[in-house]
């Protein structure tokens, strides 16, 4: 297929910039904007983006629990579609461009493939996918999950939003969706019928502010390993009168574990494994800490990522082992508590390339990363779809006001994303 | 001076085993028993004492700010007095023991000479000290650098109360007492007509009882270098997306200080170094910390403690330029605030040695060891006081309901001290 004429890029960047305008406008909760779950911010940004598929003449339509569905038909209606899009909710007071530039670049793409007068063989479909923010409803990928069958039956009933209080079930029932399909385990979307997923979204970390870059080919979603409530207990005591031998305490042995965490990470990363650690959470218990007194209890978080599931589990095991033996030498229990896991994500091969080629071709300098946060990408990616991730360079780190894109780079991932897509699309 | 008898021991133990009894049922605090500084429970500890020394026919006064001074006459009334006791306060629901059992064994002791029929050359002082416990007023030793003259002049008027936000002077009031000597500086008692201090005191460790034995002679108190406002500023970024080179992580830079801390102190006290360390806050900022969050923001706080004035000095220097050193390699910035610095106070030889002479003659077993808690004792000491520490054997550590002295303790105690002080009276 030939290159898409300038003319079509310039709509469809222009056609992006309206959108994100409108979606500020439409959902500003200052400071920045808040589209809940399930709530009206996330259905007013769903409205925008209809209609701006309605006036680009695509096939529109919601499934049972919400997801917008946006179809620029293909010739063939019965080859798999090439699909792309994102997730349309936010953090509260969060920026525009979370989720949103996902879709909005995915409907930018089928007014560029229209302005280019374009009938490619295979339909786009363009998803409008609904509450991948955990901050409401605490469940990983809730609308994609949804989407495939794959959430837990009871997840209607059980999930509740955090600001409200009310189910699942009750915040569909408020947009006359039917929370039917979820409690039956049934996939509204069959991958089987899924060519591909693409999914643009900002860089939620300083990587390509700092080497100067527009866009990023994601090489995967890190998996995860947490322990969120963890602590380690020893004994409360004088801080002057107790010598080093008779110590528990239990701030200097999480130190010390944290900080072998720390150190091994260090000797990893040296060796080349993708890995990143972070305890985001220390405390000693203030009803009792003081200054002049040695800890008894500290709490602590634990979050280990990496694209590489077989580290992630090493990194368990030394964990333990590194805690027992800790624990032994300091007379300091920890307590692990429950961990939670994410299998890591891998991006398609075959479409990487894809993208690395329409790179080079349009003249737009890009790197490869991994992804450190997870996406509604490893979704479809964990289903067997084919599946690619576009970063788009952001200064200021994501869910939070300053979230920022600046449309030349959106017209740099355009450049790349468009050629690619309509290639894909045969 | 020959042996004091059996009888006059015994008499002196009886009267230990009253006062102690009389002091918890008159300050019960359920858990445990309030003193405060200046307060109700105080005040009633020292009601207590002073009937036991009128009974014992002793000479009682109150001085203007409050001291509590309990007289055994000497021979000769021009000689310095050999001066004993310890403070009446108590940390709220504290313990029996803490502070009065240096008081009641000082008053025992002369009731022991009382009952010996001795007579000796010099006044034993017995001091029943105010407001040591820092929980009440922020000022380290309020009660003993008021009697000598130490105390900024401003403290009646600026320090409050932590519970009840009234002044210093406010609270002299309530009991009769007059602040002026403080705001002039004006000492209430001449070190020189001081010969020597001792001051009895529960351990606030668990040495003792780790070693088996019932008393303590001690070396010296340890002096402190605190840092109870120390932070270190980073920058918030989500866990999974920021690269281990781009992080600017406040709780790893955190962690990385303490561990080298607490690595140096290790290697020190191997080199035979009196050293204690202790972390006894650690706290990421409960208003943003998520364990998906790297941490901006560590507050947490150092209290280090030794015999030896330069070791703190140089800890000092060397914790500055390794903060300086981590912080340049993290991205995160030390603010240690302000500092508290408290010298360390030699125990006097001589009197070490007397009290090693009379346990050996008494056949108690003890040991030498610092005490890593501050005591009234270090302000006689820091005034050229020869001064001297006993500890008694504790088995739940400080400032607690579950303080425990036995009597058996006790004893070996007064084995130790009647026949010492009677050798220093002459």
């Amino acid at each position: 297929m030939s290159a898409v004429p300038d003319h079509a890029l310039a709509e469809a960047l222009a056609l992006a910039t309206d959108l994100f305008d409108r979606l500020a406008a439409a959902t500003a909760d200052p400071p920045g904007i808040t589209r809940a779950s399930y709530g009206e911010g996330e259905a007013a940004a769903q409205a925008i983006l209809a209609d701006a598929a309605r006036a680009l003449d695509l096939e529109v339509a919601t499934d049972a629990i919400g997801t917008l569905r946006m179809t620029l038909p293909g010739r063939d209606r019965g080859l798999p579609a090439v699909a792309m899009g994102s997730h349309l909710d936010s953090v509260p007071h969060g920026g525009n461009f979370d989720g949103a530039a996902g879709v909005v670049i995915g409907l930018a793409i089928a007014a560029a493939l229209r302005a280019a007068g374009r009938r490619p063989a295979r339909d786009l479909l363009v998803l409008g996918i609904r509450a991948e923010e955990m901050c409401w409803f605490p469940a990983h990928y809730l609308g994609s999950r949804a989407l495939f069958g794959l959430l837990p039956r009871a997840a209607p009933d059980t999930l509740r939003r955090v600001d409200t209080g009310r189910t699942l079930a009750d915040h569909m029932a408020d947009h006359g969706l039917d929370p039917t399909p979820i409690r039956e385990g049934r996939a509204l979307l069959d991958p089987a019928r899924l060519h591909a997923f693409i999914e643009p979204h900002i860089e939620q970390g300083p990587v390509l502010v700092e080497d100067g870059l527009p866009v990023a080919i994601v090489t995967g979603i890190r998996g995860s390993l947490r322990y969120p409530l963890a602590r380690a207990t020893g004994a409360h005591a004088h801080a002057g009168a107790v010598p080093r031998r008779h110590r528990r305490d239990a701030a200097m042995a999480g130190v010390a574990l944290v900080a072998a965490l720390d150190a091994r990470w260090a000797t990893l990363e040296a060796q080349g494994a993708d890995l990143v650690c972070t305890a985001g959470i220390l405390a000693t218990d203030p009803d009792h800490h003081t200054s002049t007194k040695i800890p008894g209890l500290l709490r602590f978080s634990l979050d280990i990522r990496s694209l590489d599931a077989a580290l992630l589990a090493d990194l368990d095991a030394w964990l333990h082992a590194e805690a027992a033996r800790i624990g032994a030498a300091r007379g300091v229990g920890f307590d692990f508590g429950p961990p939670t896991h994410a299998a890591p994500a891998s991006m398609d091969p075959t479409l990487r390339a894809l993208l690395a080629r329409q790179a080079v071709a349009a003249g737009v300098p890009v790197r490869q990363m991994a992804s450190g946060a997870g996406h509604d990408c490893a979704t479809f990616a964990g289903l067997g779809v084919p599946s690619a991730m576009l970063f788009l360079r952001n200064p200021h780190g994501s869910h939070n006001p300053q979230e920022a894109l600046a449309m030349a780079d959106v017209g740099a991932g355009l450049a790349v994303l468009v050629p690619a897509v309509a290639e894909l699309l045969g």
